[in-house]
C-alpha cells in the first residue's frame, strides 16, 4: 500500500493529528478554519482519498473477508468464538461473501497475515476478535487504510461518541446487571462475584454490570462488597479455588455469579452449600449439566459485523460522530436460567481434570 | 472446466467403465490388453491428462485449500470438527497454504459451491468432512479432476485396496475395541453399547470394535449380547432414554460404551447404579465432568490430509494399489480414562436441558 498516501502521511504534512484530519474529513464544524485549511491543503497535495484501497480491492473482487480462527483455549470459554465464526460464515455466504481463515500467535504475527493478504489482494477487509486497548492490530489497519470491523469494542473513552473503528460487542455490563438482577429478585443478598484482574475490557465491562447492581440495590456496604469479590486466571480448576476461598473469607454467600463458564462449572464443583451459579457465554457445557449463563448472541453480532463491513466497502458508512447510523452496533446479551437443581454439586471432585491417563 | 476432457469422456470414448480407464493408468497388468488398447487410444485422442485440472490451479497459485464449515449440530459431537478445523487451519499457514471457508445446506449445495470456488480458481482443492457411502461430492470431484482429501474413509469394499480417492480417517473399530478390552480387563463382563442406527460407515465400524471385542472374550451369549444394545438418534435426551431402556430390559450391566459424548452425557445422567460410562471424541464436557472417552487424534489427521494434498499438488501421490506410498492414513484413537468417581450421577435431571428460561 505504500504507493497511496494515508490519514498519517496528511497528518504529518499538515502538522496535525490524525484525530484532527479525520475531524475534517467527517466533522469540519469542529475544526479550527485555519487547521482545515491546512488539512485539505495537504489532502489535496498528497492525492489522499479515503477507503482508497477499499475501493482498489473491490474493483478487484476478491469478495473475501479474512479472520484469524483463534487459538483452542481450554474448550470451554473459547467456543464463543467457534460459534461466531459459524454464524459469519453462514451469514456471508448469504451475501456472497467468503471467509478467509488464517492463524497468529501474536499481534504481530497477525499484522503479518493482514500485510501479506492485503498485498495479494486475497480479501476485501478483515474481522478481528479479542480486541485490547491500545491494539496494535487495529492501529496497523487504520494506518493503512484497511477496511475492517472488529467483534469487541476499542476500549477507548470515544467508544461510542466517535470509535477509531468500526465495531460490534456485546454489552456485558448489561449482562451481569441483569444477572445479579434476577438473583436479587429471587431473594439472594450477598452475591459474590468470580472475575478476571484488571486490567481486562470484557472483565472489568462484566464486573461493573455486577457491582453496579448490589450498590444500587444496597443490601450489602461498599466494604463487604469487595469481600464478596475474587480476583483470578480463567479456568475450571481456578473456578473451583476461586469458590473455596470464598468459603472461608465472604462470611456466607447467596448467589455466585462468574465472568465465563469455565469458572462457573469449577465454582460448581466446589459448591457444597448449594448455592445457585451462574456462567458467561451459555456454553454447550453450560446446556448440559443445567448451568444458568449469560448467551452472547453471536447471530446478531455476525449480522452486525456484515452489515458495517459491507457498508465500509461500499463507503456508506458515515465517519460523523452524529449520524444516524452509528459506527457500531452494541448487542444485548440473554439471561439464559436453568434450574438450579439441575446443577452437579460436590460429586465431581476437583481433580477430575487433571486425573487422565492416556493408553 | 468443460473444456478439457475428463475420466468420463475418455470411458464414454473407450465405451468402457471409468474404473476400467483407472485400472489401465495405474495397474495395466490386469486389463485386458484389447481393453488397455482401445482405452489409450482413447486417452490419445481427446488428450486426456489425469490431474490437469489439479496442476493446472497449482500455475494460478491460488496456495488456498477449501473446506466446508460443518453446521453446529448439538454443541457436544460437533466441536471434534471444530478441533480439526483448528488444527488444519494452523497446519495449513505452516505450509503457506491457506483456508477457505464455506457453508453448504446439502451435499448438492456443496457441489456447488465446488463448481463455483473451482471455476474462480480460488482453491487449489478442497477438504471434505463426514463422508458417506457413495457420496454425491466425491464422485463429482472425481469427475472433475479436482484435487480432493477427505476426514472420513469412501465406506466402499476397496477403501484399503485400491480406494476411489485420498483419504484420512480415525479406527473407530480400534478405539471401541480399546475401551471395551479395558473394561474387561478391569472385571466387566455385561458391557453395553449404546449406537446410532445402521446404515452409518462411523456409527457400524465403532460398534463392531466392541462386537468383536465381546465376542472374542465370549463372556455373554451372542443372544444376550443383543439385549446389550440400544440403538438410538444421537442427543443427550436420547442417551438418557437408552439408558433407561438397558436397566428395563438388559438384566444388569458392569459398563456402557457409546458411540458419542453426547449420548454418554446422558447415559451418566439416567445412571443411578452408577456403572462406568464411556464416550467417544473426548470433547470439553467429557474433560470438564470427568468422563472417560477415545479421542480422535485431530492434529495427526490434519497432518495425514495436508501430506495427501499436497502430494497430490504436487503429482507425488501415487495411484498404484501396491505403492509404497497408500493412499489413505488410518489415525488409532487413543482411549482417555478418568476417574469413575468423577462423574455426577443421578443429580443431574434428563429435563436440564429443556428447561431454559429466555429474560
Amino acid at each position: 500500500m505504500g504507493e497511496f498516501p494515508t490519514v498519517t502521511d496528511v497528518a504529518r504534512v499538515a502538522g496535525v493529528s490524525r484525530q484532527t484530519v479525520s475531524n475534517v474529513m467527517n466533522t469540519p464544524g469542529i475544526v479550527k478554519a485555519d487547521t482545515r485549511a491546512r488539512v485539505e491543503a495537504a489532502i489535496t497535495a498528497l492525492g489522499y482519498r479515503p477507503h482508497a484501497s477499499a475501493r482498489r480491492l473491490r474493483t478487484r473482487r476478491s469478495s473475501t473477508i479474512g479472520i484469524r480462527l483463534d487459538p483452542m483455549i481450554d474448550g470451554i470459554s473459547g467456543s464463543v468464538l467457534d460459534r461466531f465464526l459459524h454464524a459469519l460464515t453462514e451469514q456471508a455466504d448469504a451475501r456472497g461473501l467468503r471467509v478467509l481463515l488464517f492463524t497468529a500467535t501474536s499481534p504481530e504475527d497477525e499484522i503479518d497475515q493482514f500485510r501479506r493478504l492485503n498485498d495479494g489482494a486475497d480479501v476485501d477487509g478483515f474481522v478481528l476478535t479479542s480486541t485490547t486497548a491500545d491494539d496494535p492490530r487495529t492501529a496497523w489497519l487504520l494506518e493503512h487504510d484497511i477496511a475492517f470491523v472488529t467483534f469487541g469494542r476499542p476500549w477507548q473513552e470515544n467508544d461510542f461518541t466517535d470509535p477509531s473503528h468500526l465495531w460490534v460487542d456485546v454489552d456485558g455490563h448489561a449482562g451481569l446487571y441483569a444477572a445479579t438482577r434476577a438473583q436479587q429478585d429471587a431473594g439472594a443478598r450477598r452475591i459474590a462475584y468470580l472475575g478476571w484482574p484488571s486490567p481486562s475490557g470484557t472483565g472489568d465491562d462484566r464486573r461493573r454490570g455486577w457491582h453496579e447492581a448490589m450498590l444500587e440495590r444496597g443490601d450489602v456496604s461498599a466494604e463487604e462488597l469487595a469481600r464478596l469479590e475474587v480476583v483470578t486466571t480463567d479456568g475450571v480448576d481456578q473456578g473451583a479455588a476461586a469458590m473455596r476461598q470464598l468459603a472461608r473469607t465472604a462470611g456466607g454467600i447467596d448467589a455466585v455469579l462468574c465472568a465465563s463458564d469455565a469458572l462457573a462449572l469449577g465454582a460448581m464443583i466446589a459448591n457444597p452449600a448449594r448455592v445457585s451459579v451462574t456462567g458467561y457465554d451459555n456454553t454447550p457445557i453450560a446446556a448440559a449439566i443445567g448451568l444458568s449463563s449469560v448467551d452472547q448472541p453471536v447471530d446478531e453480532v455476525a449480522a452486525g459485523v456484515l452489515e458495517l463491513l459491507t457498508g465500509e466497502f461500499e463507503g456508506q458508512v458515515s465517519h460523523a460522530p452524529d449520524s444516524a447510523s452509528p459506527r457500531y452496533r452494541m448487542v444485548t446479551p440473554r439471561l439464559i436460567t436453568r434450574q438450579f437443581e439441575a446443577i452437579p454439586r460436590d460429586s465431581v471432585p476437583a481433580n477430575a481434570l487433571v486425573d487422565e491417563v492416556s493408553r
